[in-house]
């Protein structure tokens, strides 16, 4: 199931995404009535994708971010693997969903694009086991790590390099039914490959992630892990149009401008 | 004015503390009509402060913490102070309020208090100049940067270290009155003495911060900077009790439990 946060007419809800996107009507929404992190059911009442303004799927109270997991990737930019995962934040302000645009920081001269599978938490957890880690989650949705490379080398935490305002676009939903061990993760730029992967190639499974975050902080509904980008990350330009598309999920596609 | 967030009852609600803690009778909380964010005022209906559970004075959507800010503490850590302020996120589910448990947690076994002044924002910000700075900030509180100083060691980026759950106490209460030029900051382990400073002692004045922050980063209402911390940091050991103290402000005060 696709479940796609949406505003139309100054309104904001939930829905269903049916059909695919060769169908001559194009995607529909079956709106939601109640909540998907909580009970909810398919009212039955349709309305057309197009006719929607798609939002961040999710508005979570945390993006813990995961680097270097995948080998290729961290050896494109002289590291190492690490022993631990490196882990990061970006706050709810950097959110964006599919649609919206980048805004170049002020603060550099260099940003990157960064394919990633999204993890969307569905509950409340703390200290959950390998074998329970699927249970705490809703789904998964594309995600882009949008890093200010320049910002990244020179200072020694991250948070203004990767946790600038429309640093995260999220999107363009949730799905709940795909198995994320082994789906093509690629990145376009203006229509051009410029990564792509595997998510089979990652060094921590979704499952070790979620051990080795919950091993020290709560997650809460909607808060989203971001699982590492495959290599062949490369710069972008106000201008261009970059595209995150994940095997069985979708594509979230941003445009950059200037700040 | 002290703005104290509290529960009583199962309900809760900010209230305006009065008095002195040398007063016999004690504090007392004149109950907040409204929200303190907002259009508020006294309701006149007041209650002893022993009577509530006092509440983490504000629910941030982020809190923005700026490592090595007192050039004293840089050395003790045998670091140099950086050109750009050192900037990492502590997210909302690290923060307790005043009496709450610092739970040790089970990925360290150095866990050190670092005592600092935090800043509250006021209102939804973003490049913020300089002579502006001060129009943003509602008030300011006690925080206690907790860190699991090994985990720092070993991960290079501090998500874990200095993000794990209840790693950020902040209280008592917001004070909305004060100049936070030139305060005396303590910090006292079991009554002991372990940290003094004065908040003239940062590199980067509060001003300072918030222009750096919000040149890449939107600020909301109840998001919380934490400013760096005088020299003096060391170990906390499960039964110990911890005390940040700001002149002007108040005294937040923790025990530390096993996990």
């Amino acid at each position: 199931m696709r479940i796609a946060r949406f505003s139309i007419d100054g309104t904001v809800g939930f829905g269903v995404v049916e059909g695919e996107p060769t169908d001559e009507d194009g995607l529909v929404l079956d709106i939601i009535k109640g909540h998907p992190f909580a009970e909810f059911e398919r009212s039955g009442h349709r309305v057309p994708l197009k006719a929607v303004r798609l939002l961040p799927p999710v508005l979570p109270s945390k993006v813990v971010a995961i680097g270097r997991n995948y080998a290729a990737h961290a050896r494109e930019l002289g590291n190492e693997v690490p022993d631990t995962p490196v882990t990061f934040f970006k706050p709810s302000t950097s959110v964006i969903g599919d649609g919206d645009a980048i805004r170049y920081p002020s603060i550099s001269r260099e940003v990157h694009h960064e394919a990633e599978l999204a993890v969307v938490i569905g509950r409340m957890c703390r200290d959950v086991p390998r074998e329970r880690a699927r249970d705490v989650i809703l789904g998964y949705t594309c995600a882009n790590d949008i890093t200010a490379r320049d910002v990244q080398e020179r200072e020694k935490q991250w948070a203004r390099a990767k946790g600038f305002d429309t640093s995260c676009p999220l999107g363009p939903w949730i799905e709940t039914d795909v198995d994320p061990a082994d789906l093509a993760i690629m990145c376009t730029v203006n229509g051009e490959q410029r990564q792509l992967g595997r998510t089979s190639e990652m060094v921590r499974t979704v499952e070790d992630l979620i051990v080795h975050i919950t091993e020290s902080m709560t997650l809460l509904p909607q808060d989203v892990i971001l699982t590492g980008t495959p290599a062949g990350v490369g710069p972008l330009h106000a201008g261009d149009e970059v595209a995150v598309s994940i095997e069985g999920i979708g594509t979230l596609t941003n445009k950059v401008v200037k700040a």
